[in-house]
């Protein structure tokens, strides 16, 4: 066994933001974090966040850090975490004044994930998830009763039935099926025209990761696998995702489509995959910011 | 790049169901699949299965698959898949009826990971993952409404607002820094005297499994770590756990522990894991269905 073999980078990896959990549990100390004059705020509006834009000097936009004082007093709000000695927060909140004020932008999440330095990318990931989650969690799922932030944004308590409730992290397979010189790629009927990804799915309650890969390689395309090898992970902030990337070896050639899913499915070689990647190939491949990138690419430069 | 390596059995998986995703869309036919005579239920009690208990003559215990006529027509019932042409079901339902007339038992359910067969155990937790969330998701996070189980199990909708809820799978991290010849394990407050295991902790919104890592050992132990590899994962299902254990080089032998999540932790050798795995350490190691066993015997059999 060659115990550490190098992790790819993926995108919405980076944070460099120490999340400083055991202040979470002390409300005093986060009050007191607030107040300080060092503190900062990342806004979203509607989930995308608010920026400063890029330059015609071609300085990259970075995430425009507000004052406490240009954050509604109300606004939805969580703790990210110290930026050395300085706290860092985010806040759901529209972005007119800061637009007005500092020539601040909003920024699609997305392209945000393309456009930002990777640990401000991070830092919106970590943001929106948690937001986004809080807003379609205002009710109780065991009693209906009404919730409210706690934990600085990292829990809800029901008012009624006080049962805890925590932030959903969801993971997601996505996977290469490989088979002698060929993988296996797809579209979903939502992709754009001639794009093709890797296969995906959500992971189900009661399989292992390595399960779930075979499960959805099955019901996708209608191929099995044997063995699965875990390659890289990454947060996927639409809205809460964990993408677990892996190849799979495939046991045939032979695909079944599940159209529900997929309106096409292909192989492709090393060749074709590398075009692809650089631009040229015969459809497009997903960009550097998605673990689908990161596995075509691994794949391409394996020995296998 | 060895691009397949073999990754080792874990507990809770194997199961041998085709999930059938497709027939849990199409409520007709699993009206169909309901009423035929081949179809069987797993019945949970209180989230515990009921089995055939195992017999004198050495025979393991193993599910008590019931007929319908066995089970309560308004129990909640979920699909669990086909196995080969049987349609196999689970209910939450109280087990007085099987135990009195068919001689089953109600098995706890960690210990059914334990003594049932590695498939039989891997339905079990299907099975209670999923009717434990339904249990727990009566109403709609977004409105507060009521729900009602959809999508054959896999699915909850609100009544109110026609939001759509699907089950949790909440992502675990469980793993061994690393250093030298020596490897870290702790116990926590709840564990049993004298027992040690890898340390863990819930995957947050907008990390990667690597960052999840290194930030909980930063967390719990106060050590800092660099490259993480992946091991093996397993379903556990406490309520809804997947865990996904893994490697970390460990960048130092002081630790500081977080003793809200911790008791003790304690560097160990090869030498002292293998004793404690064959019960004749100075610590309780964990047992065989729990990965972070597994952790422990792929590290005393590596390498490095």
């Amino acid at each position: 066994m060659t115990m550490f073999l190098d992790v790819p980078v993926t995108g919405f990896t980076g944070n460099k933001l120490d999340r400083a959990d055991e202040l979470r549990r002390d409300p005093a100390a986060i009050i007191g974090l607030r107040g300080r004059s060092d503190a900062r705020w990342l806004v979203l509006d509607k989930l995308n966040p608010v920026v400063r834009p890029g330059g015609v000097g071609g300085e990259t936009p970075a995430i425009l850090w507000a004052y406490r004082s240009d954050v509604p007093h109300d606004a939805l709000t969580i703790f990210l975490g110290m930026d050395g000695d300085s706290p860092r927060f985010a806040a759901a909140a529209p972005a007119d004044e800061l637009v007005a004020d500092f020539g601040g932008k909003v920024l699609d999440a997305r392209a945000a994930g393309a456009l930002l330095p990777a640990h401000e990318a991070a830092i919106v990931a970590q943001a929106r998830s948690i937001i986004d989650w809080h807003q379609r969690h205002g009710f109780c799922a065991v009693c209906g009763g009404p919730t409210v932030l706690a934990k600085a944004g990292y829990a809800r308590q029901c008012t009624a039935c006080k049962a805890e409730h925590f932030p959903r992290v969801d993971p997601v397979v996505i996977m290469l099926a490989v088979r002698q010189d060929h993988a296996l790629i797809g579209r979903q009927p939502r992709f754009p025209k001639g794009f093709l990804s890797a296969l995906a799915g959500f992971v189900e309650p009661g399989e292992s990761l390595e399960e779930a890969v075979r499960r959805e390689l099955w019901e996708e395309a209608g191929i099995t696998c044997g063995r699965v090898q875990y390659l890289a992970s990454q947060p996927w902030p639409f809205p809460s995702s964990l993408m677990i990337a892996a190849f799979a070896e495939s046991e045939t050639f032979e695909v079944r489509l599940d159209q529900d899913e997929l309106e096409e499915v292909r192989w492709v070689t090393k060749d074709e995959v590398r075009a692809a990647l650089a631009g040229s190939g015969d459809f497009l491949a997903p960009p550097p910011m998605a673990i689908a990138h990161t596995l075509l690419k691994a794949w391409i430069e394996s020995g296998d």
